[in-house]
C-alpha cells in the first residue's frame, strides 16, 4: 500500500471545509480534522492558511476545466454555447444545495481587502475565466447574434460578473429563480 | 453634555468594522476598541455578536435611503432613474476605494450558511430593494422602453444580482470597469 499522500487528503477536505465556512470561519485546526490528519502536518505541505487557500482555490478553479470546454466546441452555436455553459454551473450550485455558493466569489468578498496573494490569485482566474469566454462572444458577434456595440472584453466581464451575483442571490434565497432569471433576461437581451 | 449613547458608537464603529474585516474576521473585542469602549458593555446592549450584525446590517441598509429615493422620481425619465441610481452607487463604491465593496453583498457570502438570523434579514432587505427597482422597471415598460419579455420583477432581480456581482469583482481588481461595464451593457441592452 502506497502512504496515503497527506497533501492531497488535505487539499481535497480542507478545500470542502473553506467552501462551506469561509477563510475567517475555518481554523487549521478545523482543516486537519475534516482531513483527518494531526494538526502538526499542516504546515510540513503549506507555510500557512492562506497558502494553503491559494493553491485550494486553484484546486477549485482547475476543477471547472471540463465545463469550459463546452465554451470551445465550434460545432455548437456560440449563443448555445453560452447558453449551455451557465446551464451547466447552474446545475452544479443547485447540486450545493446554494450553500456554498461559489469558492471564487466567496473568497472575492472575504479576502480581497484581506490577503493580496489570494487577491491576485482571484484576479488572475477572472481573467483567464473571461478570455474564454470573451472568444466564445466574439463568436457570436462574428455570426451577428449579439446586440450590445460594446467590446467583446466588457460583455464577456458583464456576463461573469453578473454570473456570480446570481449565484451570490441563490445563496441567500437557497432557490434558483436568481439563475433562472440570468439565463431569461441574458439571452432576451444581450442577443440576438 | 449628554452621557455618550454606547450603544450608537458601537453601531458606527462596529459597522466599519464588520464592513472592512468581515464578520469572522471581527471579533467582539475589535468591535468594542474600534468603538471605544470597555468590551463588558457590548453585551449591555446586544445578545451577541449575530445580534450585533443584523443591526448593523440594517443601519447599512436604512444609509440608502436617500439615493433610492432617486428610483422614484417620476419626474424624470425612468430609464435615466435607473442609471442615474446605479451611477451614485458606483460613486460610493468608488469612495470606498472599492476595499470593502457593499455589506450586503459580503454578508451575503459569508453568513448565508452560518447564520439563519442574517439569511433572513438579507433576503427581506433583497426583497424590499427589488421592489423598488422593479416599480421603475414597470414604468420604463409602460414607456415601451424595456427589450427583455421577462416580467418585471424579474428584470429587477437580475439588475440587483448582476449590480452585486459588479461590485464583488471591483473589490478584486480595485478599479471601476466592473461598474463601467455593468452600465455600458445594461443600457445597451436591457432597456431602449
Amino acid at each position: 500500500m502506497p502512504k496515503p499522500n497527506v497533501r492531497e487528503q488535505l487539499i481535497e477536505a480542507g478545500l470542502k471545509t473553506l467552501y462551506r465556512h469561509g477563510y475567517n470561519g475555518s481554523g487549521v485546526q478545523d482543516i486537519t480534522d475534516a482531513a483527518s490528519v494531526p494538526k502538526g502536518s499542516f504546515y510540513n505541505h503549506f507555510k500557512s492558511k492562506e497558502a494553503f487557500a491559494a493553491e485550494a482555490l486553484e484546486r477549485y478553479w482547475q476543477s471547472g476545466a471540463g465545463r469550459r470546454a463546452l465554451l470551445t466546441d465550434a460545432e455548437v452555436d456560440p449563443v448555445e454555447r453560452l447558453r449551455q455553459y451557465f446551464r451547466t454551473l447552474a446545475d452544479a450550485v443547485v447540486r450545493n444545495e446554494f450553500e456554498k455558493g461559489c469558492l471564487i466569489g466567496n473568497f472575492s468578498t472575504e479576502l480581497s481587502g484581506q490577503s493580496p496573494e489570494i487577491r491576485e490569485r482571484l484576479a488572475a482566474i477572472y481573467a483567464a475565466w473571461g478570455r474564454v469566454i470573451e472568444t466564445c462572444v466574439r463568436a457570436a458577434r462574428e455570426a451577428g447574434r449579439v446586440r450590445p456595440k460594446a467590446p467583446a472584453s466588457a460583455i464577456a466581464g458583464f456576463l461573469l460578473n453578473s454570473w456570480e451575483g446570481a449565484v451570490l442571490r441563490a445563496k441567500v434565497e437557497r432557490d434558483k429563480s436568481p439563475l433562472e432569471q440570468f439565463e431569461q433576461v441574458v439571452f432576451a437581451s444581450l442577443f440576438t
